[in-house]
């Protein structure tokens, strides 16, 4: 039984299965709506992610099967002093599938090992969240058609958003990636990163205070929020937030194909007139992510192909 | 597409239609079981309302379709400083139809104009609430057979009760209606619906403190609470209550085949002997509400009627 | 139309039919997968309790069939002002059954005779849970082939526990039952158990405050848990606790045969290493209670029983 617990769990080829798979069901969701029928996903979300919640939802009700759960650890009585090793076992009853969102880390982790069923990491604290990377590689491969020979800018919150952590590993893994760091000091990429995934892997990289100055050389823009709580003072913040705005005249500058990436909410952070632009790419991603789960459900739960079978694969 | 964000939106010739396909359906809901097979109903709860949100939930279950979404902002993360256009755009991915209610006034309307999938408006703040306007017509027309022709008493919180406002403007574009307005003087219907609705278009009207005065003449008698909060001294709040009870002795002064209707929740502004009188409609609403909803799904889904093609319709 | 509100409402007849339906789908679930299509099953919880709510949408959409509902009163508007009696006929026109959770004792019971459907009672206060207690028989049935001939310990908080007061009346009316009520002090069984109960039905059982001791005789051990805040000082609950843990030590002093049932959550009242021990049946109960909440569906919608049919039952 496999579960999906941080990123690298998939190798490159698994990985390119699953991509393939959803751009199968992204041609012809029809063929895929019964390959679920009578499955239960179970969504345990000891806090609030609707987002995410909803996608892995609907990608369940898109295979024809069936979702039961709770939104938040204040309408759950589900942790009272239990441990998610309890909690899995008895959900293991009541579902085939589970997707878990956990304010701590290594919850789902832990839950995988006492679970009967596959465990998907919804999101776990700071730490990892799979099927977020495994939507932006998606992405990226759908508007450039390879995961190879890209320079890829990651803007804004480098030091704490865990989605630009996880693409950067699964990213590195890849065949002649540059990746330009865009942020400003006190949200740099943290040094593990630097070391033990680029600099090990001789991946070259640049990091940069310039949005504006980085636009021209990328492929992807993957843009997060700069949040105001994380910095020291208010003034900092306020000088520096327009720099890591994305606007219609920062996309002037950039290559007529490049991609804009997020992984939303947005707030303030991309300006309404790029929505337009063909370039963006945000809302197309969330599309993407429902796909990408409904190929992930399928493989956990080691359901057929219907196009696959056709086609002889 | 459609939405339907105003009970005005619709024509009278589209409420007809709508109400005579809930009529089919009420006929025979079997036939109806599968029509929404494989779609999808969001149900975007920005405040709970327990009763709308499972009677569209039902309404959709029952035509075979999905449901997701959540009962209420606090186990969402929904709103996280995102704005309702780019939630709209999120669901539109999840979803093949949505029914929102928000406290704020517009909010789906706003929605409806991001979306890519049909919104319905289950409640904005005290503005509108159409598919509660939909099951009173359909209540009144299946109680009396007609839209036409009837006098109709409003009673209690005129003021404030945005079932009653939209009422009135609904039922103003029907021929020969009579409202009697029951409220006291603190809780009068609004200026602008007495000069801009009802005599704009000549519409006869009475306003009048007494409930039982008003009685015999009825056709419909609308029932709404009158809520102590509205009150500036309590004093007359508890000297005005109990005329704005409706009772047993009442209904002894009303036409044998006058219709009560409320919305609910009823608190005990109607006594517990008066649901037994074959004129109490007030559940049969709650049944026609189901009805009604799942006519209006199918609407704006653009779904076959079964019925209407069997009879060549 | 019936209802279940007290374990008590069903003859031991009527349990003898649900349990052995239970087992029949145990055997073989997926002859069941379609037996409830198109109906809807509510679960109205006033209070949140996931393992019980899940426990009953497992259950239903087990039996293909749709759930709505809400899972705590804090997301909930049902409440507001509105009685019991007008929220099930209410929700009688939503769903074809209900599962009822409520903080007040007799709440399902109340709704019950307003209900156009059948009402089930998912826990009412400290009052009474008779699916948890159906779930402990069919447990006790499948390990020990029988409900009779048994000599039960009941071991923790026998005092506030509904669960131990269920099952003692319930087992009361099995042939040759014996009890054995292990508790401290402070949580002896109510004396209405004792005279009511046993002595009223010459039912031999004994009290004892020794686990340890009782072990060796036991066919049948029921934990629960002593929960610090029923004591009135700390010192004797720590003084206590120790003595109502359930140990691989204490288990090494049991009949090879005996088996461990708790309602559960657990929180340390049985140590990990004893989950590994065949005689322990608490994770098996969770399945049970799926099954026996799929027969107790089936049975109060009057749902034919596809494997009764062919072998001609």
């Amino acid at each position: 039984m496999r579960h999906l617990i941080d990123p690298l769990d998939f190798s490159q080829q698994e990985i390119t299965s699953l991509l393939d798979l959803a751009d199968r069901i992204c041609a012809d969701p029809a063929a895929y709506q019964d390959v679920a029928a009578h499955k239960k996903l179970a969504t345990l979300f000891y806090e609030p992610s609707t987002r995410t919640r909803l996608s892995f939802e609907a990608a369940m009700l898109n295979l024809g099967g069936h979702v039961l759960g709770f939104p938040s650890e204040t309408v759950s009585s589900a942790s009272k002093g239990e441990s998610v090793a309890d909690t899995i076992r008895v959900v293991s009853c009541y579902a085939d599938i589970v997707a878990m969102r956990h304010p701590k880390e290594g919850a789902p982790l832990r839950a995988s090992r006492y679970s009967r069923i596959p465990v998907i990491n919804a999101g776990d604290g700071g730490h990892q969240h799979p099927t977020q990377t495994m939507t932006d590689l998606m992405t990226i491969r759908r508007r450039k058609g390879r995961l190879n020979d890209l320079t890829i800018g990651l803007c804004g919150d480098l030091k704490f958003g865990r989605t630009v952590h996880s693409l950067i590993k699964t990213m590195a893994r890849c065949e002649n990636i540059r990746f330009v760091l865009i942020s400003p000091e006190e949200l740099r990429v943290p040094d593990y990163i630097i070391t033990d995934v680029l600099e090990a892997n001789h991946i070259p990289y640049k990091e940069t205070r310039s949005l504006e100055e980085s636009m021209p050389e990328l492929d992807i823009l993957y843009m997060t929020r700069v949040q105001k709580e994380r910095f020291f003072n208010e003034e900092d913040y306020v000088r520096l937030k327009n720099s890591y705005i994305l606007t219609k005249e920062k996309m002037a500058l950039a290559k007529p194909d490049m991609a804009v990436l997020h992984p939303l909410p947005r707030v303030n952070e991309i300006t309404l007139d790029v929505d337009d632009d063909p370039r963006a790419a945000y809302f197309e991603q969330v599309q993407n992510a429902v796909y990408v789960r409904m190929a992930l459900i399928m493989t956990l739960l080691g359901l057929k192909d219907p196009k696959a079978e056709k086609e002889g694969n």
